[in-house]
């Protein structure tokens, strides 16, 4: 089909870069550029409270959900029926200060401009942030986006106790964001999220825009290893059951499969745990983390499938005890063709470079696209590096990406599915 | 040479059992068997406390040195010229209750069956425990016997830096325990220990008395693997710099080292840190320990070299930095032939069977074993055991070992080397 395409407007990449700015402040690393945020913490309040408070000065229709997620639109509807865009404010524990943050900040530059240019919308433009999208406090990531799109119930997600002991729900009366707003939330008429790529494709190829076609399927497993602790010296090898020795080659074997399957398909162990922890005492036990991603879902199956059989394996060998429990699973994401589309022509109006791509990384849209038509544009990481004080993307591209997101969103007012 | 056998005295096992259930409580793990007692902890200097009015009760010559090695001794000498026996009363962070606390009661139970019979020693008898023994808080392990012989100066010691940012020679004030006595201390006569196998051989071959040898060689480093933190999703396998999957396959081939050379040859990971150690981040760095041990010096220089070898090429193909540190170092030990004969030969006197053997894990003894003519005597621990609450002696085998200990050291106060 054709897409008709109305005028846009031109963005303000200094104000857009300063807000960006701004927010960093809150939750600074010392010595960094980068952020840390975690999901309901005090720093991730305030950083709620200033984003809230830009929404308000814009006039904007501001909801509150009974998860915590934050909605601003330019109707009193809020995003029923809106073009809609947002992300996420909150980070890793040592993140970088754009993952997220550029596509809520970036949306409400662009419903700034609009206003100012005076444009009579045939649609509402929203603007989203969505509770602890990162995962790094609470699992499963992305939490509040699949609760607002029915994925999770609300006393669900009110339930998830953190790593730390805290509960969702004590945490968000806490921090006073469970709001009135009902949860699931209205369908919006479309959703459009710019994020930053957070790996190295657009970046070492030079390009300016990811088209991105969908986003990688994600299996997290955490692993409780159980074995028997003993003194260093004086058990033979043959005679240990030592869980490290298995959290080793599993962590090697999770590795190699990734290498064997190719394609998209990443593994990683991002967490490990050792008790007691002392250099000489076999440890009696090791919980460990493993991160499986394919935009393949049969080839991300048979990934978990083949770690499985080969963690078996390995801990009967050695004889130790495997407990095994899911942190969060999400198949892979295909876009809307009729959006990623829009998006691609779009930046070949503007003389951009563009490269169709997956994500590599989990995003609110994920879950927005069980409910409407939905896309992504990606701007490049310098390095790849995200996760990451020193993670990094110029402001020209921060500016470039956020006229493309407004050139979009504009677009998609006038379409009709 | 032949030695002269002269009488011994029945030991009271009952109030041997008694002094090592009543030391246990201190630091006592609740729900087990097992103790927590750090060196130079508050629960260290409680057992302290115990132990020493303990010798003072049996009228003995207490003297505490500059590092806090306790000695007593039946001659106002001390330790000079004395037959001297002890070990340790510091555990690891979750120790047993029979490790190190068996030699030391031991020595203080032959005292008081000696005096309680009258015998006219010919040699003082002095019993002795050494200072962090453990090394779990503060490297080295054997630290105060290391002192006690001139191995390490006072200075180096009351400098050293736990893993808990505290310095031994604050918290050695702090309880109390930095003594006039000079350090290096007086050479004894002789110096036997009495020590749980804390490993299998024993008890898997129904064996009582383990006539020790010597002991293997040690050998702990400190790897700190430094790579690039990222997003676990989006960056590619053949891109990353991931320091876990370096941690990961040096595990493998410390083990795998470890079955190559075959024999005595230990390898460990015992401790093993990740930075950021969250889910979904490939982690910044890695810190980590292995703990390799032989009886044999050139074997067990093969196994440190071919690991760091191996390391800095497994570093290298993923382009992570490897910093590399000694945490403790000793070569193999012999004990003295003469000492040796002598244990086994009076544990046939006493029907027991036995067997020599090397020890796995490193013990004041081979400390002792530089200054004077030295050895140790292994009873059973079941399963093996070790430096875990579980720890477990049959009572029986307690009581066998401490009056094998008291015939050795009697004997021996009648040698002149």
């Amino acid at each position: 089909m054709d897409l008709p395409h109305g005028s846009s407007v031109s963005i303000n990449g200094a104000r857009l870069v300063d807000r960006i700015n701004e927010l960093a402040q809150i939750g600074a690393i010392d010595g960094t550029r980068g952020c840390s945020r975690l999901a309901f913490s005090d720093a991730d309040l305030e950083g709620r409270d200033l984003v809230v408070t830009w929404m308000r000065d814009l006039g904007l229709t501001v909801t509150i959900d009974a998860v915590g997620n934050v909605i601003a639109s330019t109707s009193s509807d809020g995003a029923a029926g809106a073009v809609m865009t947002g992300s996420h404010i909150d980070t890793v524990g040592t993140g970088g200060r754009y993952d997220g943050n550029l596509g809520v900040l970036a949306g409400l530059e662009v419903i700034e401009a609009t206003l100012a240019a005076g444009i009579d919308l045939q649609r509402p433009l929203a603007v989203a942030f969505f509770s602890n999208e990162e995962g790094s406090r609470y699992p499963p990531d992305m939490m509040g986006s699949l609760a607002y799109v029915g994925g999770m119930s609300v006393e669900s997600v009110l339930e998830v106790k953190g790593a730390d002991g805290t509960v969702v729900g004590q945490e968000l009366e806490r921090i006073g964001y469970r709001g009135p707003a009902p949860c699931p939330g209205a369908v919006p008429h479309a959703y459009v999220e710019l994020h930053i790529e957070q790996g190295p494709v657009l970046d070492r190829a030079g390009l300016s825009i990811g088209v991105v076609e969908g986003v990688q399927g994600i299996s997290w497993t955490e692993l409780l290893l159980t074995g028997q602790s003993n003194h260093a010296g004086t058990t033979p090898m043959t005679l240990r059951r030592d869980p490290m020795a298995v959290a080793a080659a599993v962590t090697v074997a999770a590795r190699d499969i990734a290498l064997e399957l190719g394609g998209t398909q990443v593994a990683t162990v991002g967490s490990l745990t050792l008790h007691p922890n002392l250099v000489n005492v076999v440890p009696a036990h090791v919980t460990m983390t493993i991160d499986l991603r394919n935009t393949d879902e049969e080839a991300l199956q048979f990934a978990e499938r083949d770690l499985e059989k080969r963690t078996a394996q390995l801990a009967k060998a050695e004889g130790v005890e495997v407990k095994s429990r899911t942190l969060a699973r999400f198949e892979p994401v295909e876009f809307d063709s009729r959006v990623v589309d829009q998006i691609e022509q779009l930046a070949t109006t503007r003389g951009l470079s563009t490269k169709r791509m997956p994500s590599g990384a989990g995003h609110d849209a994920q879950m927005l696209a069980r409910i409407c038509p939905t896309g992504m544009i990606f701007v490049p990481s310098v390095d790849g590096i995200s996760h990451n004080p020193a993670e990094h993307t110029d402001e020209q591209d921060l500016i470039i990406g956020t006229q493309l997101l407004a050139d979009t969103l504009l677009a998609l007012t006038e379409v009709t599915w």
